[in-house]
């Protein structure tokens, strides 16, 4: 079997793509990137041993109908990427592209948005269901600073299911600088911290705009940011075990949000 | 490299640990099963070449005191591990004792109790990601059938950080007559379903014992459990991409039930 080939060799014309972090692997994900026309799809390769299904039918259905070429080869082409739980396919996309800040206060007209900010995030698979739980509850963005934190891989794209292409994500070299831009243009900043007195659902979300500040799984909130925030709120634990994921933490508090505004409706 | 040994194999007084459902890894999992004293540990295998730091040195504290073995072993007898994230530590322990559902009813005598049903779920980290977010949010125990879903495994332990040791795991062989007995014993049976009605925020679960039950990652819920239930509700999805991760749906249900009870009190 061939070795996965480097970022040096992406002009050669071979079969075999680079585990870098423009692939995508897996039904879902490659289906999600077709239909959501947000991301430019360069190749699709699918093993020649796939089980033909409805969602690979429409996969090239889509492909054909968009230009894209795709190709069938034979299954040890996907050797390399055996972590991945590629189920046979690969897409070969164009990097996510990140918003900046500053355009998306610009463009955000509404009074009641929502944004999440990920402070030393580290596990892939926490920020791939972040995303897909900040799609769900209608989160209008998600901040992650360029360092200190897991960037979109192709574990994250796996993990979202495809969500990552209905969000935007917001990368700043400075969260405490993006914390202080939000509060300069009126939205209110909560911060999570296993140690604050007021629990997540004692603040009323549905008149702000508001961002809420999730920490690292181990670490927490860091200091600065936790200082610069409006409100610092907890999950109440009903347990000594109290390690909640992160990801899990986040659907609590963003769910209450979204229930404050709908009854309001 | 020699072999991990297989199930045949476990007389033999060997320093190797087979892959079975007995064996837990990493420093959290070990550390939690030691200090909840709620599993029989046999050995303790940890890394020549490991890191000690506050975790380590509290589990060969702990290993000491409760005249546990453990042994310092070649990184290479970690090798078939790999993909199972051991940090360099692993446990032989005894098996999950799984609660019997009849006894869970019996010594149950709270009038506001939860259980979770989990109908179909296949993958290990959310099921390791459900029984955290359980412990987490008071509920009593998780209800999982004896076939089609997936059972408690090396990974689910390791994902659920030791929160297993905090929660009886209680195995039926038909979800329907536990759901049936559920009601016949003053329980209020709660389904999830994408096209309910009501939201999961309009139930009132704050007077009464109930059961949550959460469907397959993409079958949903059974047909013959939502026909049993008392209420079938929804999270309201705010996208049209709207494929919340399950333990994510849990957490927002569950989270929002645990938030009823604590504003009343």
């Amino acid at each position: 079997m061939e070795k996965p080939e480097g970022k040096n060799n992406k002009t050669n014309a071979s079969q075999h793509l680079s585990v870098e972090e423009d692939v995508i692997f897996g039904k879902n994900s490659v289906l999600e990137a077709l239909t959501s026309g947000k991301r430019e799809i360069n190749k699709i390769l699918i093993s020649k041993n796939i089980h033909t299904d409805v969602k690979i039918n429409k996969i090239k259905e889509l492909a054909q109908q968009q230009g894209i070429v795709f190709q069938f080869v034979a299954k040890e082409k996907f050797q390399a990427y055996a972590e991945f739980n590629h189920q046979g396919i690969i897409a070969q996309i164009s990097p996510i592209k990140y918003m900046d800040l500053d355009e998306f206060i610009e463009n955000n007209t509404a009074s009641n948005s929502s944004l999440v900010i990920l402070d030393g995030v580290e596990d892939s698979h926490n920020l791939g269901a972040i995303i897909r739980t900040c799609v769900c509850a209608g989160v209008d963005g998600i901040i992650i600073p360029s360092r200190r934190n897991v960037q979109v891989n192709s574990i994250v794209e796996k993990t979202s299911a495809g969500a990552i292409n209905h969000i935007p994500i917001i990368k700043v070299n400075s969260l405490v600088n993006a914390v202080q831009k939000l509060k300069d243009n009126n939205w209110w900043v909560i911060a999570t911290d296993a140690s604050a007195k007021d629990n997540y659902y004692d603040v009323k979300y549905d008149d702000m705009n508001f961002v809420i500040i999730m920490g690292a799984e181990h670490a927490g909130v860091s200091k600065s940011l936790l200082k610069a925030s409006d409100f610092v709120v907890k999950i109440p634990m009903q347990n000594s075990f109290n390690s909640l994921n992160v990801s899990n933490a986040l659907s609590a508090i963003i769910f209450e949000a979204l229930r404050q505004k709908l009854i309001k409706k």
